[in-house]
């Protein structure tokens, strides 16, 4: 009988993963971009120049500016947020990241303890709820509207947490460009948001992966940029990412945070760097860039967007209700409630369809089963709206919704 | 008062990191390589080929081959592995990892729980053996001489842990150009080792990452290659890397294994992918260069051993014990029992220069303080040849040895 390795695997290990199949023809999951979008010219000038001016510091771990990150790209990242964020940050308060995910990672490493409280808005960045529920933490969930966080709520969250003895370690919040719902909390919100988190002690943690995909107009400052009030120190943890503006199978995102917090998570970061092709790339493109490019690429989003809104509206009619997001690349649908969208799911994978089934982006994922988030970053406007016919034709099969060619007027709803 | 985010980080947590000041001028720790060698026009190249060919792709997660890996990296690494070390894996068997620290914390992740027990030669690699502590199993130390692990020994140490009723859950051995000892386990005891872990049913880890490295003649075949017994599945999880043969801040390394091993590692790697233009541009350059390149490489590090062997004849004379490494980057240096390598090490770097104290090289780090690790990879023969006569004379000022000038011919004890 042959050796088998399984019988040495430690116990509780999440289920093995599948051998890849290539991604599905309609793919409106993950955090991918447009492929047309990736700027390769300009990609090649940077890796050519950088390259020939800094290649031989390849040979040392961390180039020539240790394990915190490539100097120059530190330099860019704090002085693109001042720009567009306005954070106050220099290169030491920030630690580059092997991608926004690893930031969380980091974060949650540096304050979390089985039995913690954190506070996330009751839809929210499934890869952050996945790993919340791995850290063994209770998740309680704060309500979102248009305006991002419900402050009112969160203020009687925080006190009931602390009459329980068990005071929230963070509030985590997508402020601007919500994942999935695409809300932009105000800027009232977000000082009461602080003044909350001053009131009752604890961190925020301000993930702002999807901030420079604003269809229009200035974004709100950061809440990092906001918290001004504790002599010069800041409650607020903030991470962003090139994934979503540049390309997300670059690895590179960062964390912004008080030195005391960084110098910490930089003795978590157990990975020797991240990879420094990619930071030499990045810091040499986006200085001179940046800016056009993603202003280029948002309004790509925002037809494609478009076009999956006509779509819905065409072939799912009054039953898919959504808000139309104010950037990013995704929408967030609510269906009627005798929808399973993780039936639908399974159903729709099967025809080449993928979906995002609410359960899996909610804290509460039972009573979000009859929502699904929807990304438009990476099909064609053609895949969008023959996915989307597909993907109601499976519906209707299934639950009998939407009506066949549903293409009804939506009310005021949605 | 200001608020203080130290009062909100979780117990328990590592020593923070101090901020980056450089590299030591007489930087003999870590497995940085040579800034000459990194083949920066080919390089170029490579990433310029790849980008127009592939650029785009970079759009979707892990380009178009998904996490486990850039198929044609994937492809390389096995043909290459087949070549060199006469692994009989396929692209199927070979998961992509962030640097191979990243392939042991997914071992580790895969096979241990709190309280097993692994063993490990008695000097290895720091990192694997912080890891190890870390995650709170114990290790027990098999001895090593210039022809690797004594099997002897190990069977006896195998034997008594079943009788404790803890048996090893894996061996981790790095056979071919051993860290920090520089020897080469033979294959008659690769052979022995693979029979030994068959009787005591553990799994075996075998960590190549300096194979390449050799200074002459052909390396044995892995011990994954050799591990042919067990009906087609094998026990041995083998992992190598791209660090220390094109670039360390390049942090791509690989798991080879049997599929449900790798199933299983690439659904705890968290990371959404290995950073996928390093992979591009290596899958790129290999096939044309790496070979030469190696060769090219080996022959430099040849000869910045034979400078540091020289310059420790000559400024340590018999005060340093060694045996002339057969390939790789550093030298396993026995002092006096009464140097303490940790103290030595404080006293260095106030100058300049660098070294790793053999406790943190070694199981037993109580017994092993009069040891120390010198890697020569990096520094240039002008800078081997200073850091070491700085070296002996700052011993000399603590320890009283070497005596000054001390080029005192050595025994033939090293």
């Amino acid at each position: 009988m042959g050796f088998d390795i399984k019988q040495h695997f430690r116990r509780g290990l999440p289920a093995p993963a599948v051998p890849f199949q290539g991604y599905p023809e309609y793919n409106f999951v993950g955090g991918h971009n447009d492929n047309d979008s990736i700027p390769v010219d300009e990609l090649i000038a940077a890796a050519t120049r950088s390259l020939e001016a800094e290649g031989r510091s390849l040979a040392t771990y961390g180039l020539t500016s240790g394990l915190q990150g490539h100097r120059p790209l530190r330099d860019y990242i704090a002085k693109r947020l001042k720009d567009s964020a306005g954070l106050r940050d220099g290169a030491r308060e920030v630690l580059v990241t092997s991608g926004s995910m690893q930031g969380l990672e980091l974060v949650n490493a540096l304050l979390l303890e089985p039995d913690d409280c954190v506070i996330v808005e009751e839809a929210s960045y499934g890869g952050a709820l996945a790993r919340l529920k791995g850290a063994g933490v209770s998740c309680r969930a704060v309500r979102l509207d248009d305006d991002g966080i419900d402050t009112e709520q969160l203020a009687r969250l925080l006190a009931e947490q602390k009459s329980a003895g068990q005071p929230a370690k963070y509030i985590y919040t997508i402020p601007t460009v919500q994942n999935p719902t695409g809300c932009v909390m105000t800027v009232e919100r977000r000082r009461r948001l602080i003044e909350l988190a001053e009131e009752f002690d604890c961190v925020i943690f301000e993930d702002d992966c999807y901030a420079d995909l604003l269809w229009q107009g200035q974004r709100p400052p950061a809440i990092r940029a906001l918290d001004t009030s504790s002599g010069g120190s800041s409650r607020v943890i903030y991470c962003g990412s090139f994934s979503k503006t540049i390309a997300p199978a670059l690895r590179v995102g960062y964390v912004v945070a008080d030195w005391p917090a960084i110098a910490q998570m930089l003795a978590l970061k157990s990975d020797a760097g991240t990879g420094a092709l990619e930071q030499l790339v990045l810091a040499d493109y986006c200085p001179a860039h940046f800016d056009d490019h993603v202003e280029q690429l948002t309004q790509i989003m925002r037809r494609k967007c478009e076009t999956m809104v006509s779509a819905l509206e065409e072939h799912f009619g009054a039953t898919a209700e959504f808000t139309a997001p104010k950037g990013g690349i995704f929408i967030w649908i609510t269906l009627p409630e005798a929808v399973d969208a993780g039936v639908l799911a399974l159903a729709a994978i099967q025809q080449g369809v993928a979906i995002n089934p609410g359960a899996d982006w909610t804290v509460d994922g039972q009573n979000n089963r009859h929502r699904m988030r929807l990304c438009f970053g990476h099909p064609s406007h053609e895949i969008i709206r023959d996915g989307v016919a597909i993907l109601a034709q499976i519906c209707h099969r299934e639950f009998g919704v939407p009506q066949r060619g549903g293409n009804v007027a939506r009310g005021d709803s949605r």
